[in-house]
Formats: structure tokens, sequence, C-alpha cells
């Protein structure tokens, strides 16, 4: 039933003729490429080079991924194919840091490997397709979770893509965008261009508008400017990983959102399967931040911006303390006023 | 004296030939060509579309372009001039809104033309001259100033480019940077990229290395999160006018800047010359904040970053207000913690 609501929509993570298929994420909105992947290290370099990227999304790809690797492996050596596996797991849990529904979903087709007797693509198929599945309900539901909490004729802020490209299908706070406007709850949208990638202005701008929903793209540091002129009721965003007690890390910028949406009485939603909960991370100060290169700072479709011998620094997330935040939208329920604690409950049976 | 200090570097504004030239800020950092100005609708044009920028700078070569001007009024009329002029005046007055020194130099050199008699032009170069030197001296005497600041081994953060390129020569904010990494008591300059007009990556990045002083670029959004990881003792960023009461119209994302410094314990300095106050503003709320068009932020280098049908907000200053402010350096001395009255002591003879 749930997943009517996304058949129509784009679709980052496929998997057809026996291979997965990404959306090459580094080419929108000027190309809508899918580039098939048939191994598993052509699956990590994909992640690594951000052909796929947003965390429920990569843990979808890697589930598939080793989907692959299991079929090589146990084509090289049926007795010997999950020790020669674990190999294989491990680049994988490490093609990037920060998302921990990587190696959530690595952890999960890990358990599967364990029982398996014989040829294992079939099972293992199966359950990369249950946890795909799975990720679309869960956003699909967070959708309706969230929504709730607007107001009719509401203004939100979203940054990065935490939309259909960044998940199974359909998005997390891209889920919430869409429930809401669909229901009329949501007057506009803007969106932050989301620098250096500039996800909000290449992929947010391009799944909205794909399904007519209007967008107004912001320059990431003009959020605080028109928050004091109020246009803004909600900031709703993704996350890449949360700590046991709430902190929350997302890309670069969504923690000067939070900082000034308090600071401008913003409201401030996250919206995150609990695939992306680590129960290991007591606090956000223990979530490995990724830094990637400064190229991806210093110049743009291989053009340099600034002039040679000049430096960047490139972090690409950061961490959103819990106090920040009012809402944590999972598919599990809603926390508000995140704490140690309030988390846990959701695992709770 | 103070001259020697900026003699080698970069100019924005030169007089020569007879002719105003502005370098094509639009071009840098891949290409430094001047521009040969010859009439005052050729200077508002330049202003208005960002050849020239930066409000000390703006200041500066609108009074180059009255004499551009009163030279070809004098010319078509000896007896009438003044009164023709007064329509370029009231043009370039508008050539853009936020930016006081425009009105300030233009206001100057208007109380110059009342005691002309004969040809105005040797009287109107002098006194424009005078405007850009003093600039100049201002920029030096502000860096000696703020300087005075510092901690040794300070780390420091600017925003947009209130360096050479943006004032008569040397620069406000970049005038204490220069004098402060001289005198050794700066260790580290990082420059936010300024989206979407990048002064940052293309002008702040460029006057700095041609000068041998290392910056580190960063997204204008990981400012928040490299605070927090007590990256910078310092913002130091020019201004675009200064209220009466001390709030600061500059660059977007600048307030985005304060909020968050005052959030981390990071100060705030602003640095600007009087000619930047205006004592017609009551408070920041009564500043004209200029908006430019959205394809500033849709497109880069005439490519479309975002698809088609997507629209954008594209507000280019914001106001600080005075109480995020520690610091406003001028020429005529330093205020700490401005209000209402603080600025006013200045103009005291």
């Amino acid at each position: 039933m749930m997943s009517d609501e996304t058949d129509h929509r784009v679709k980052a993570v496929v998997w057809r003729n026996d291979k997965l298929s990404l959306l090459d994420q580094r080419l929108l909105p000027e190309k809508e490429l899918y580039i098939e992947i048939d191994s598993v290290d052509q699956a990590a370099d994909a992640i690594s080079s951000m052909v796929v990227r947003g965390a429920p999304a990569i843990g979808v790809t890697a589930a598939y991924a080793i989907v692959l690797a299991a079929r090589s492996r146990f084509m090289d050596d049926p007795e010997q194919w999950k020790v020669l596996l674990q190999e294989d797991l491990d680049m994988l849990a490490v093609a990037r840091p920060t998302a921990v529904n990587l190696r959530w979903a690595i952890s999960r087709m890990h358990s599967c490997i364990k029982h398996i007797t014989g040829n294992p693509e079939d099972v293992l198929l199966t359950e990369a397709k249950a946890i795909h599945q799975e990720d679309i309900d869960a956003n699909v539901k967070m959708g309706l979770l969230g929504v709730q909490y607007l107001e009719p004729q509401s203004q939100v802020l979203t940054h990065c893509n935490a939309g259909a490209l960044a998940t199974g299908g359909y998005g997390t706070a891209l889920g919430v965008v869409r429930a809401g406007y669909r229901a009329g709850k949501i007057q506009n949208v803007y969106a932050d261009e989301t620098r250096p990638w500039l996800q909000g202005a290449r992929l947010t701008a391009w799944e909205l508008a794909k399904e007519g929903i209007p967008v107004t793209l912001i320059p990431d540091s003009a959020a605080a400017y028109l928050m004091k002129q109020k246009h803004f009721d909600w900031v709703i965003v993704g996350a890449d990983r949360i700590a046991v007690n709430g902190d929350v890390a997302n890309k670069i910028g969504t923690y000067s959102l939070a900082v000034n949406a308090r600071h401008h009485g913003v409201r401030f939603m996250v919206v995150a399967p609990t695939s992306t909960v680590d129960m290991e991370m007591r606090s956000g100060a223990e979530i490995p931040i990724e830094t990637r290169d400064e190229s991806e700072v210093l110049t743009m479709a291989g053009r340099n911006l600034s002039p040679a011998g000049v430096t960047a620094l490139n972090p690409v997330f950061d961490v959103t303390p819990a106090e920040l935040v009012d809402v944590i939208v999972t598919e599990k329920g809603v926390v508000e006023r995140p704490q140690t604690g309030s988390l846990t409950k959701l695992f709770e049976p």
C-alpha cells in the first residue's frame, strides 16, 4: 500500500537485470544517467565518489552490493565464500565514515549470511529488497508523522537533499515536505543551495520540480537573515547519524541553521529512520566527521573558483546538539526535545 | 608616508590618462582586466553591474565619475553645467542602494561644486583624488587600530572581500588582516567563500595570495562548525552602512556569522571608515537592503546549477544588530560595544 506513494518517483538505487543500477548524482540536474554496478568494488567506489549519497540510500546500496559480492565469492569458492566475503564487508564499511546506515545495512546482511547454506544469492537479494522496501515504507510513515507538527500555511526551509535521491525513495525531510505539501499544510518550500556540493540546488530543486512542488533556492548564508524576516516556521532536515543522547550529525551547515533557528524561534525537525540511530555513540562528539578533498570547495565543474595556491577546509558534516532539536521523527515514533534515554525507548518492543 | 604601505598593491580604481580605469572584478581571478570609463553613465553601469564593488571603492569611483560628468557638462554648456550636472548626481546616487559611501562621496563632491567658478575639472579631480587618498590613509590607520585588539597567534575569519579591491586600496577588514599578519599577531586567515558572488573565493583569496598571506577558504555554512572546534578567535568584516545605533549592514551571511560568533564566544570586529556611518539612519531597520537578480544564485559562469523553473531569493546584504558587535574600528577611533551615541562621539571635533 505505502509504496504506491513512491512508485512514480525518481529512484536513486535500482536492482535490475541481476545488477545494481545507480543514478549518477554527480551529473544532476544536467544529465540523468544510471551507472551499472556488478561488483562490490564498483559499489564501494560509487559510494566514496558520491555517485550515490544520502545515508539511507548508501545503506540500501550496500545491501545490494553484498548480493553482488556474495555471488562472486560463492562462484569462486562455494566452500569458503563466507570467509572471503568478510573482506568485502570490511572494505564496504569504510567507503564513507559518517552515515551509520552503511554499517547498519552491512550488519543486517551479515546476520542473514550466518544462516545461509548453499547458494546465497536468492536469500541475500530477498533481504536487500526488504531493506530497500522497509526504507521506503519508513519514509512514508515519517512523512505522515512529521506533517502533524506543521500548522497550515507553514513555511519550510530544508538543507542538503534528504529526498527520494537520498533514500530508498520518497525521502526523510522531503518525505515530510511531500506529505505536507499534499495535505495543503505547506505554503512555501525553501532550499539552501548547500555548498560545496550543491545538493540543494542540484538535487532537492530537481526532485521537487519534477513533481511540481515549487521550491525557492537561497544561498546558505541567507538563512539567518530570512529567519529574522520571519520567512520560515520550520527547518526540516535529515540525518547521517544520531547519537543516543539525540545529537545529530548531518550535512555541513545544519548546525549553523540550528543555532540560528533557536536564536529566531524557528522550530527544528530532524527526520530519519531508526537505522540512522547509533546506539554505540553516547554523544555527537564520538561521531566521525568526514573531511573531503579541498577541490570540492576550490573548483566547480573543473573550473577554478580561486587562484592557484589557495587551500580550503572541507568538513562535509557537522553535529547539531540535541538541545537545539525540537523534534526527531522516526518510523517508530516521534521524540520531542530529545535527550539520553528518549531515543532508546523507540527500540523497546 | 602611509601610502607607501599600499603602493605595490592591486588597485581597483585608478585615474589615468584623464580617464577612470576600473579593474573588472567580475572576471577575477581568471582575468586581470581594466575597463576604461569616460562617462558618468558608464561609471554608474559599472557600479550597478559590479565591475567595481565594496562600499569605499564605490564611493571613490563615484567621485571620479563626477569629474567625468562635470567635464562633459561644462563642455556642453559652460553657463548651465551645474544645473545639468544634478541629473548625473541623481542617477549615480541610485546605482546601488545599500552602500552609503556612494551618497557620501556624491555629497562631498557636491559641496565642492558649489564654490567652483570656471572650468571645474581641476578642482574636482583634486577633490576626487583627496577622497581616494583619504580612504587609503583611513584604511592604514584602521589596520593599526584594529590590530591592537588581536592577541598573538590569532585565528581570524573574514567574510566577502573588504580588501584593497573593495576600497581605495589596502582594505578595511583586510587592512587589519594585513597589519596583523605583518605584526606577527595573526597565525591563520580563513575566508568564507561568500556565495553567491564568491567574493571570498575569487577576490579575498586572490588579493591575499598575491601578497603571500596564506588564506584558507571555507564554505560559508562551515563557519559555525569550525567555531565550535575553536578555529577562530575573531570574525573581522567590513560594512556597507552603519546606523547611528551601531547596527551594521554588510554582505549577506554576516548576520549569520555574528549570531554564531556570539553563541560560540568568538569576538566580532567591524572595520569601516566614518564615510560608512549614516547619521540619518537611527537603526539598521531603516537601511535599504538590495536584492539582486536570482540568476546570481541559479547559475555560475553562465551554467545552470539547478533545473529550469526553480526560483531563488538573492538578498545581498543583511543587518547585524549592534548588540552582536564587539568592536567597530573607524579611522577616527574605535567604538567598543556600540550603542546609540557612541558613534556620534567620533564626529565631534
